[in-house]
């Protein structure tokens, strides 16, 4: 019986323009990648081989805290550890977070003989997303550990709806090195908005799940709209309006803030104009003389997984 | 060549419960019957067989100006005769207006060899619609032209989406005699609402367009909550939390308020389900002593059309 496995779990992207805190998507890179390893010893125990000094208290980390509310709601005894082999840079806004809970649920999940599928699994990353966010969101966690574009319809119940999209799309992604910290980002936001905006905003949403739905780039390029969200958090991104009128310049359907920042993405109709953008976004940064990480990526069909 | 057509041009639901503004669905009945025939003397001139003592001036009445913007639109002299046979019920809730105006375009298009398709005719239609709610919306007179369930992803420029959905989706209408006028039903909703639930709601549409396109009836079901507008508009109808639980108790998908009201919609599995459903609706209002029509009907696939 297997013992160990090695897990990889992708980064993501939450909010997808006008999708604020119901949709997400995963991406191919970059991912984190966790062992976990049953032990005969109870208890759960974490290592860090990344050197990033990630807290090694399973209730301060977010893989530790969604792998006890997996083994809690289980009732079960059996020990694991959970050594951190790659980190996606804490704080990049691509589900940094989000990516260990998945990939430590997923993996504790399959040392037990899988008692939860994929969607199953999502409220126990949840709890672990809670540790790093504050609040139990799913727009990262539900494509981490079930790969593709997922919807949160809603919450009460968690209700997850994996959406179809055009194979053809491509995300490009920048991870400038500024520091935006979730809770701020969120508490900058207002707490009512206008109908006329919300209106205009669920015009969008709707457009979006359409048109990745019935493959529609066209639609989803006209959808990426935030008229809600990004307004706001956008002045926390410096010279945001031009790193995103680039990015459409160099192709892009749509751009906009991954999560809470400060990475934005951009999705994009092939791997051509993908790399055209991510140039794009080097170009503008670079100028500003902000170091950045840029990645190129399909949408990522499968989530977590186990590999060699 | 052919001098007059007569068109039939539907009833349709706006909103759809959580699809406030940007949302529509056409039924097969019941529906508006217009005669169109050209003129030799130019001009447009409306006569009224209904009973229902329509106004007769094109501006002031919805199909004439409809039929209008279209004539002026293509700079048109050709004369135009309008003869009313058939009206849905002005003031129901069920895109009465939106029918007529789609009527008009339709015929007067057809009559002038079809310079614009169904989404073209649009525009139009939406001028003539402004005289009776006193702005341009689409989402009645989109789906009476276009048929099905129509998107109105935005409005500058207009952009509709046709939805698929699932063929065995029927509606339940119940149109209780009281009078509600669009524009009282409008100024009593708030103008800004709280972002969590401006969230909710967007996450309902998302679930609504994705069950509606994925074919999936359960999602659709979830989906059809309007937590912005329904609880504001409520209460213009008389017991409306208890008729609705009946609608859902007589086994209908979602149940909302159609358009501004009076009317209200159950979206059914089947057509069995929706005449159960059309049935309940007759009960709770024969119980209040208020006078009320009930349709049972299928969507209505094509929209407008021209009929022997």
């Amino acid at each position: 019986m297997t013992q160990s496995v090695k897990i990889q779990a992708p980064a993501t992207v939450a909010n997808v323009a006008c999708g604020f805190d119901i949709m997400g998507f995963a991406l191919e890179a970059p991912h984190d990648e966790l062992i976990v390893r049953k032990t005969n010893r109870p208890g759960l125990r974490l290592s860090d081989k990344t050197g990033l000094g990630l807290p090694l208290d399973p209730r301060a980390n977010t893989a530790g805290q969604a792998a006890l509310a997996l083994l809690e709601h289980l009732g079960s005894q059996q020990g694991f550890e959970l050594e951190f082999t790659r980190k996606i840079s804490p704080g990049s806004g691509i589900g940094s977070s989000a990516a260990s809970a998945a990939a430590a649920v997923f993996g504790v999940n399959l040392l037990l003989g899988e008692p939860f599928d994929r969607q199953g699994l999502v409220q126990f990353a949840m709890q672990g997303e809670a540790v790093a966010s504050g609040s139990a969101h799913a727009d990262n966690v539900a494509p981490a550990v079930m790969g593709g574009f997922v919807l949160i319809r809603g919450y009460a119940p968690l209700d997850l709806v994996r959406l179809p999209y055009p194979k053809e799309l491509h995300c490009a992604i920048v991870h400038p090195e500024i520091e935006i910290r979730t809770q701020d980002a969120r508490r900058i936001l207002k707490q009512h908005i206008p109908l006329k905006t919300a209106i205009e905003q669920w015009g969008n949403v709707a457009g979006l799940v359409a048109g990745l739905t019935l493959g529609d780039l066209g639609l989803i390029g006209r959808s990426l709209k935030d008229v809600v969200v990004e307004p706001v958090r956008s002045v926390m991104l410096p010279n945001f309006a031009q790193v995103k009128r680039g990015a459409l310049e160099a192709g892009a359907l749509g751009c906009s803030i991954s999560g809470s920042g400060p990475s934005l993405f951009a999705l994009c109709d092939g791997r051509e104009v993908a790399t055209r953008v991510a140039a794009s976004f080097r170009d503008a940064f670079r100028e500003m003389e902000i170091p950045c990480q840029t990645y190129v990526s399909r949408i990522n069909e499968l989530g977590a997984k186990a590999v060699l």
